[in-house]
């Protein structure tokens, strides 16, 4: 059945060559957009992209490669989108092709800035895209390590669970476990929110704190993570599962992470602007922290974490002076 | 008031050093007790313990060094026992000076091969001492930073309050923050379990996984932890508290934990017994697998990756294979 099932990956960054990669394992064709020609080329000449994940080898007769995003979503019953979520607006607006029946499967750790909406609620408030075709894919996932074909564990989250079952086995190799989840607000938030804490972390580390408050941090920003998510959707989860703790930890403790890098450029003392510039990648977690904060000036959860990123990032306040204010907070 | 408490530290490692420093900020004067004489010698005339911790100074006029452990015993009030929990019984031996009103805290942690208890339990049945002068002092916390004074936390737990307090307004300092909970059963076991997941977390580097499983393993880890706890002691608890959920990171993501090392050597190949020999210090997650393993055989909480680590240490099973079984029990 699922040989029949078409899929379009929407991105040309390092999760989305990660996904194309898992998919060409079980699929004989999938559509790829990417908005570089040049990569497009590239790929077609050379068989691997050329700026991320560039030691995967694609069968290239596997691959739709498209610029056109309407011709793959044109193509596809499955979209899974693995564009920064900062983008995605400009992204969409060159469509013309109805999204309606279309299952969307994001794979977008992060807030779209303009609706400060996760990337399931915006499909589904902006495109009225009804939640059972609407789905999560997250880790705990370094591309890097898919790359490497190391054994990965991914949660499938999807309102109808026959949709999530079809992904997670369409994604399922002999590096590749998959589950699946019927949380697909929490899953999401959580892939949001722990960009944050990994930003958290690295300000901690660009400041001098050592791995045993690095371990209070991540012990508090799940206790945090837990409290925040209720207060968004509110229902029975384990916190501790692979989806939130998991991924919690991955991106928290990677030295590899873009959000824990640029954080710990700001514990170095570089300015926030400076921080950006010097990193070439988008930090998904800088967005992040401005819709967690403002979304929680609603929700009131306690999250001081995020509180002290905000404040870092968005109200010049001195990293210093605010984490060992921080660290009152936290036990 | 604490002024006139008088405290002992019995142990010569690198966490005894590192809980005598922390004395010493609040207290006038402290025993000290190690079999050492030549580490004696060299404290007294350096300033310095030559083994553990080498880099912090000690002002002498505070220390009462003895290698005579009833001599530590009898002047002291309450009691700090940091040595491995294997030796416990035989540092115990010579013990003429009673026990009684004497107030016991463990920084061990570990289970005493002898009874199969944790060391609260061990003094509790073995040697009558109440529990409400019972507790325990735990992490997340490497005593190297202690060393370098890098703000850590600790959680102190009796089963009397007023003493957790004590001894915790004793042991802060502008580096350690410290609190209280009433939790000394499964304060104990999360810091006994916790060494058996940083030998998993060893051999599965070993084995050549990569970050993405050992966050999977970790999630799975703390909540096996949980489960396990729950059934040695029900009653409410945050897993995800520092000293049970920060403990397990601190020391399953540290390149410095000598079970997460001892690991890594069965993951690369060492036989069990190599692996020992090849280390200086005691693991100490290898007794606290047997004693976990044997004690669920009662229990029977679903534990598979202790079971795992148990059949790779102490039934010869080939670490690989049982590795590559355990990946199908993780979610």
């Amino acid at each position: 059945m699922s040989q029949n099932l078409k899929f379009a990956v929407i991105g040309g960054g390092s999760w989305a060559t990660a996904i194309a990669k898992m998919l060409c394992v079980n699929l004989p064709e999938i559509s790829w957009y990417m908005r570089n020609d040049a990569a497009i080329e590239h790929i077609q000449k050379y068989k691997h992209n050329p700026n991320y994940l560039s030691s995967v080898e694609f069968d290239t007769t596997k691959l739709k490669l498209t610029n056109n995003i309407n011709e793959a979503i044109e193509y596809a019953d499955y979209l899974i989108f693995a564009i920064p979520s900062a983008f995605l607006s400009a992204e969409l607006e060159p469509l013309t092709v109805s999204l309606e029946n279309k299952i969307i499967f994001s794979a977008i750790k992060g807030i779209v800035p303009e609706t400060s909406l996760i990337v399931g609620e915006h499909f589904h408030i902006q495109y009225d895209i009804p939640y059972y075709n609407i789905g999560v894919i997250t880790g705990p996932c370094h591309a890097e390590e898919v790359a490497l074909e190391r054994l990965s564990y991914l949660t499938i989250a999807c309102g109808d669970p026959d949709k999530a079952c079809t992904v997670a086995k369409i994604l399922s190799s002999n590096y590749i476990k998959a589950k699946i989840s019927d949380d697909i607000i929490g899953t999401e938030y959580a892939a949001m929110l722990k960009n944050i804490y990994a930003i958290a972390a690295g300000i901690a580390h660009g400041l001098g704190y050592g791995d045993n408050f690095q371990s209070v941090m991540m012990s508090n920003g799940i206790r945090e993570m837990r409290k925040f998510i209720k207060k968004v959707h509110k229902m029975k989860r384990d916190i501790n599962d692979s989806a939130y703790l998991g991924d919690l930890l991955v991106t928290g403790y990677s030295v590899f992470s873009r959000n824990r890098m640029f954080g710990n450029m700001i514990g170095k003392g570089y300015t926030v602007k400076s921080a950006m510039m010097e990193m070439s990648m988008v930090a998904e977690g800088y967005y992040a922290t401005k819709s967690a904060y403002k979304l929680n000036q609603g929700y009131g959860a306690k999250t001081p974490i995020i509180d002290a990123v905000y404040a870092v990032l968005y109200e010049g306040k001195n990293a210093k002076t605010v984490f060992k204010k921080l660290t009152e907070s936290l036990d």
